[in-house]
């Protein structure tokens, strides 16, 4: 698709108007490999919990109707419909972790030849550093939710498709986790003291959570 | 583009012909997330690799040429190469995966009136349940490889990109966790007792494997 729209307009811009979600499979693949800093694992963290989300929402969907689910119908058409709204903000977040990112790098390129440059320079920075810290802040907390989801799929859902929810369990705890690596990183670079003592907090809890839930929730699979 | 070319031809099979590597992300979300058991965590498990490789390549290329990598470039280039070749072959998987399940599935829908059709049929069901097995176990085997390169691109890469590489890591032992699942799970309705024991001993040395070079290779990172 891309390849077609670069052929009729060949302007790399094309490129960068198109939403990476956008692309093909192989196309976002060949993005992350190139020799470019975007995207990367932050746009990699919120794709693996939109995974997570669309096996939960699928297990669900595979639930829903069949024969002996009556009494978990409606718990499973939740799960459906609150995967779905989960998975639309982490497509969103592809995109949000690589421009956050970016707008890092273009204000690390502003001028700094005077005071006031050096001064805006910085806070350009700072903010953009705060940004890209937020974005993958959000995928976690989400993606700890999606991980809920696709355990009650493992309890609750089709028993042939048991493997497909906890795939779903591990694929949202590594979002979990490769989002607040990108979280920490830009904590190093952020000056605002508050800031850095509030999200480290939260990292943890995060972290230690994710890592505790995929314990228990995987525990319900003999395999 | 899928839709594009369901409009102009609207026969359902347009879409089967078309890898699904070919559709974009917000399309593939979809077809995991409808209620069909394919593509699953299988097809899910061989993307996180492929995601996993191209994140090793890309901290490998970011690393190449640049100053003070000198003593690693031949390392890295190296690290680039394999990501790629094994990049490549996930990619494959991801449709392969799919196709096996759907094999299993049309071999149950075969007739089972007369003797020699039930013989024809359980013979087709159980040599697509060994090839739904050995399709995951290969994607396992090679996702391990990309823990390694993954984690190379962790200790002698790029500095800046330490995070990607460690979410490169962590996507290819999902990756390899979430495979062996998908071969356990069909181990449990495969009937030659030589392939189930031979099969499974491999399964617990990856298992095991992963979890352990995990914890090692993530342990170079201090965030």
């Amino acid at each position: 698709m891309v390849k077609k729209l670069k052929r009729l307009f060949p302007l790399i811009v094309i490129l960068e108007l198109i939403m990476l979600s956008e692309l093909t499979i192989k196309e976002f693949l060949e993005k992350i490999a190139s020799g470019l800093p975007t995207p990367g694992g932050g746009s990699v963290a919120a794709l693996s919990a939109a995974l997570a989300a669309s096996l939960a929402e699928m297990v669900a969907n595979l639930t829903i109707g069949k024969q002996g689910s009556g009494d978990v119908q409606d718990e499973m058409k939740a799960v459906a419909q609150d995967a779905l709204r989960l998975k639309n903000k982490f497509v969103s977040a592809i995109d949000k972790d690589s421009n956050a990112y970016n707008d890092v790098i273009t204000a690390i390129k502003l001028p700094g030849d005077t005071k006031a440059e050096k001064r805006h320079r910085e806070e350009m920075i700072q903010s953009g550093l705060k940004q890209a810290t937020l974005v993958p802040m959000a995928v976690a907390e989400d993606a700890i939710r999606v991980m809920e989801l696709a355990g009650k799929t493992v309890t609750k859902g089709n028993k042939n498709t048991i493997t497909d929810g906890a795939v779903g369990v591990m694929m949202a705890k590594t979002a979990v986790l490769s989002a607040l690596y990108n979280v920490k990183i830009n904590l190093r670079t952020i000056k605002d003291k508050a800031f850095i003592d509030e999200i480290s907090k939260q990292v943890k809890e995060l972290e230690q959570n994710a890592l505790q839930r995929e314990k228990e929730l995987l525990s319900n699979i003999d395999l």
